[in-house]
């Protein structure tokens, strides 16, 4: 038996979990942020509910790679450095030449890192956690496993956009979507639950997190999916805005005084969604407590359903109809009151949420009323999960 | 008995119809192109199949205004100017302030004047024909009607963007919509033809002309609708793009050298939809006769469908089940082939189509099989009638 380890590399932080394999049992999971803006706080959770956190200054993703590596042997989660037979790096784009997670070599490494301008937030920082465990641990198969390879399913009239032909021809300028590891591994579990191969169910996958999309599943594969080029397009958001009418920013940018559009994308990104409606928070749980008192964060969640409960049934109309709706991520997991409500609205679709069965967060359950047409499961993803199973899938 | 006049002037462009009223006789209907361009063409069908055709250079809008007038005198269609008792403008942006159609006087006049920021390619024009039969027909009322009015009746929940809040606080960043005097139109016959009251019925209307746009109408009132702040936004048009996301725009200005973002704008209002897309035309009709050779064409068709299939399930899901789906304008009257193609793509709501009846263009009429839950209706639009029947109702 092996152990694998699962990587998220952002700008300036770096999440794992390990796993031992193939059993799929969690030893351990953490994060390090902060990196390389000081005071970088530490927290790894393993064993049966032990902790260990710290705070000190690591200046790049080598010493925040190596501290995790050292902290997993001096907390002994590892022996030795030899008992880790896999490294899985989540990486954000894919473009459409990797269909699939790939083995990490030379040639793979070059592809991703010329696939930077797709994801420039967020590619370079998938490919410094790639080159920091290759650095430290070189003979470990590693493994890249693309938030996009799911959607390159997607028929071409969904993939484009109405747009000059040419943009795409030259330049690849088309919908990509993201997500796609949670929704792979989500979708798998609705057909295990709902006792069907996967192949012959149409589904809507609901991934409401700090970042949310929702994806159209048929035949067992990615129909459709709400995020577009890149992950500001779609729903609300915790901060970004989902889609916009461009007309409306060309208007804001001469009315503000902002003469660079990527300033505006900026704003789109980063303070927009929730916070840009609400003024009061980011966070579901906070808007949700503010919005009685508060008419702009009760018009924010009223905003974050209403356009869930569009693409919902854009998504029915575009599959003819749907097997099961499915919740997940973290305010797909938690909110109770949020998936009563925003159900309540469907109940045209035959989509009926008993509420008993609903009083529950971050478990595996079909929350429908028996009399349901079409299902609802609630079912917690695990990114890092699939992440690992792909080492093993691949490896072989 | 008077006559009244409907006008809709463009930037180069002025067309009429000239009705006879209250018996909404259409006695006219012409258009004068190339206003300011050079050999400007002059047309008017009159009386039964009369046609007057010209072109001769028409340096302005008062111009353009005094000769209509004139020809109308030497055609024979009126005997003197005072026949003229109403003069009903389309003005393109009424912001949140005009809820309806409105007597022009000094202070409204001022009023859409300063929404030019809202259409700076439409206001202008109206706001020249406008102050042309002012200055003509001093004495004669004049009403401006509104393509925005129909849709003030939007829920916040639906005319906000997840953009900082301050922007509409500030500058009335918000959905607009367009097409308002179409629907209000369309709707109202929809009503008629179902021997239901609007108030009592749920509609999807499909305003299918080279600009395009979908309306949810619930309660008598806009619910719902396709086009944003302002008309680029929404389903594939002609020219138009239609809904894309902000970053795939900054990716192609960086690709493209395309510094300014109102060059980008331009861009998505005149180079995309389905001439960008097929690269063969604009036109439907053409796209339609090309789709078999040519695959780009093919799909140009296919996004048009599908971006109204999504809107047509968004609205659905919205309301919760509608009663009607209305086919209107250019290609929702004419395209027999298209109809039948995207109706057939939404038999899962109850929608479904007799091909018998289907085979007519630009006639009232319900196009249903017997067996379909959802009322599928052909109701050719006709906004001048309106806008006359507005001056009738607001000169009481």
């Amino acid at each position: 038996m092996g152990k694998s380890i699962a990587i998220n590399a952002g700008s300036s932080t770096l999440k794992f979990k390990l796993f031992e394999m193939p059993n799929e049992k969690l030893l351990a999971l953490g994060a390090i942020e902060r990196i390389g803006l000081g005071n970088s706080d530490v927290e790894i959770k393993y064993g049966d509910g032990k902790k260990y956190t710290d705070t000190l200054d690591i200046k790049n993703h080598d010493e925040a790679i190596q501290l995790l590596l050292d902290k997993l042997i001096s907390l002994k989660i590892l022996e030795s450095f030899d008992e880790i037979t896999g490294v899985g790096h989540r990486v954000v784009a894919g473009g459409e030449y990797f269909t699939d997670s790939v083995i990490i070599d030379d040639k793979t490494l070059q592809e991703i890192e010329s696939l930077r301008e797709f994801a420039p937030l967020h590619e370079p920082a998938n490919v410094l956690g790639i080159k920091a465990f290759k650095k430290i641990l070189p003979d470990v198969i590693s493994v890249a496993v693309f938030d996009t390879s799911f959607h390159t399913t997607l028929p071409e009239v969904n993939y484009m956009y109405s747009l000059p032909y040419e943009y795409y021809e030259k330049h690849k300028a088309r919908k990509y979507g993201a997500h796609g590891t949670s929704y792979r591994y989500v979708s798998q579990r609705a057909a295990d639950m709902l006792g069907k191969p996967l192949e012959d169910l149409k589904l809507v996958v609901l991934h409401l997190g700090a970042g949310a999309s929702i994806d159209a599943i048929k035949d067992g594969k990615s129909y459709d999916t709400s995020m577009g080029f890149s992950p500001v397009a779609g729903i609300t958001m915790a901060t970004r805005s989902g889609d916009v009418d461009p007309s409306v920013l060309q208007y804001v940018m001469d009315k503000e005084n902002i003469t660079n559009f990527d300033d505006m994308i900026d704003i789109l990104n980063h303070k927009s969604g929730l916070i840009g409606i609400s003024g009061v928070s980011a966070d579901m749980r906070e808007v949700e407590e503010a919005q009685t008192e508060n008419h702009r964060a009760h018009l924010a969640r009223d905003m974050f359903m209403n356009r869930v409960v569009r693409y919902i049934g854009s998504y029915v109309a575009e599959m003819g109809g749907i097997d099961a709706l499915v919740f997940t991520a973290g305010i797909g997991e938690n909110s109770i009151t949020l998936r009563q409500e925003l159900t309540d609205q469907l109940s045209y679709f035959g989509i009926k949420v008993d509420s008993e069965k609903n009083n529950i967060r971050g478990v595996e359950r079909d929350i429908s009323t028996n009399d349901a047409t079409v299902k609802t499961l609630l079912i917690p993803t695990d990114e890092e999960l699939m992440i690992v199973r792909d080492i093993e899938r691949l490896r072989k």
